[in-house]
């Protein structure tokens, strides 16, 4: 069965979809975008994607192309129509097609495109063992608050992390604090117990199952603390890891090359997972290692 | 006779060339670009738009879809399929179609497009008027030197602009300096006589245009300082302009509602404006206005 995308009104087949080469998304960046996971054929965090994507519509005042209760039929009818049960289902909204000219054009309806891509989340061996991070500038724009598609220093970012053998990079803010990973939240375990990452602000994107972590932390009664922290705090923390829509909590065991703790997964780390994916509605799609920590 | 588009190796009616949803230029921004002026039939510049698409593509390390030499065919090919004597052909390469991933794909052939649109440059009325720009904190990365696709700041930029009655918007950095427009350079001419334009870095764009301004400026004994200059020395300079590709110089009377110098086009830029001109084949294509400074 050919996988099947969406694009402006028409389920076509992936491999002939296209938009045209004057779409503002392709010439300007000028669009944005949301990634969805599927877990058991269920959306995962579902609310929370769609209310970033109408803030970073609004923030970049481009209408909606469907209405959000139409949006989510279509989001459905992609799961089912390319029958998977553990997807990213992938949403793209760009200001449309015009001639070329910077400013807002007059006309343009917007651009929707949907795509879904079976998955099979994190290895057991990402899980056991956690990943590597590295550390690089911050070089982006400041608002990184709206989930744009002008995404170019992140794949330059991720780009030097795999060149470096990690899984992501950590982008530091001139300040010397940890703004976040080119595609995930940063957390850190402090010396003392203490859960912390960043505050949302125009400096990160304020992640969708990070928000979801922040709840179900204080649902667990684990001190943390919403504050920016230094790379140097990280090299000291007892446990680190990230956070994504499609890593939901990855444990990261080593920054620039340094053992974060003992090197091996955290338990907080492990707990915050399994909250996580009890949260999605589902147990954890691999097996948890033993413990180790 | 309809529009013609060059994609990947066909020339296809502008109206149905399209790219695919999984584009890298149209989900990453990663991709980059060049406009080239057409003046009465010739290309204004190509060497030097070719050597900074070079450039691009060596900093992105994205490779090259057809030869330089070839690329220079396609763009004669591009002005007579469309017979456009006056006209803007704009080139762009993308790292082309893959899997949705953030770093580079291990195989991806590059995309090449290119279209062409006819053009009138720039009105009587701007030139004998000159246009008023505003200014707005710089936001954008930190690698403005590449000329990539990643230009939503440029658009919300250049719409600000628009929705303040202006034709550009100047970018102040930090430090209070101008680093550009959002699609031009910025230029002044200070109280003491001296051309000022800001220094090739990571800040800004290297023009095309600019740089043979800096040539011409030199040639016609110009006193000329490539340094930052500040808003408020920009505020009291005798003469403003700005350069670019598709206004090559264009005179600014007004910055955020202030007169520059006596509100009126100036002298130096006019002088490098016809040079300009001359340098790139061709008298003014709209009569200059009688003096005025």
């Amino acid at each position: 069965m050919p996988r099947i995308a969406y694009v402006d009104g028409r389920y076509v087949p992936h491999d002939s979809a296209t938009v045209h080469i004057e779409d503002r998304g392709f010439q300007f960046a000028d669009g944005v975008y949301e990634v969805v996971t599927v877990v058991n054929g269920r959306l995962a965090d579902e609310e929370g994607h769609l209310a970033r994507l109408a803030r970073s519509l609004d923030e970049l005042r481009i209408a909606w192309p469907v209405t959000p209760q139409t949006l989510k039929m279509i989001m459905r009818q992609m799961v089912v129509r390319n029958r998977m049960a553990d997807a990213l289902l992938y949403i793209q909204i760009t200001r449309g097609r015009a001639p070329r000219d910077f400013k807002f054009p007059a006309k343009a309806a917007p651009t929707l495109v949907l795509t879904c891509r079976r998955t099979k989340f994190q290895s057991p061996r990402q899980l056991a063992d956690g990943v590597p991070v590295v550390t690089i500038p911050d070089i982006r724009w400041l608002r990184r608050d709206i989930k744009s598609v002008s995404l170019l220093p992140q794949v330059l970012g991720k780009q030097q992390a795999v060149e470096k053998g990690a899984f992501e990079a950590w982008q530091i803010d001139p300040d010397g604090t940890v703004t976040e990973g080119c595609s995930s939240n940063a957390w850190i375990v402090t010396e003392a117990g203490a859960l912390v990452t960043r505050p949302a602000s125009s400096l990160i994107l304020n992640g969708i199952t990070r928000q979801s972590l922040i709840r179900l932390a204080a649902g667990l009664g684990i001190p943390f603390e919403e504050r920016a922290f230094t790379l140097d705090e990280a090299y000291r923390a007892k446990e680190a890891f990230i956070s994504s829509a499609s890593t939901f909590v990855l444990p990261v065991t080593s920054i620039d090359g340094k053992p974060v703790g003992n090197g091996k997964p955290g338990p907080l780390g492990r707990q915050l997972r399994q909250a996580y994916m009890n949260h999605v509605g589902t147990p954890d799609p691999v097996p948890l290692p033993a413990e180790n920590a």
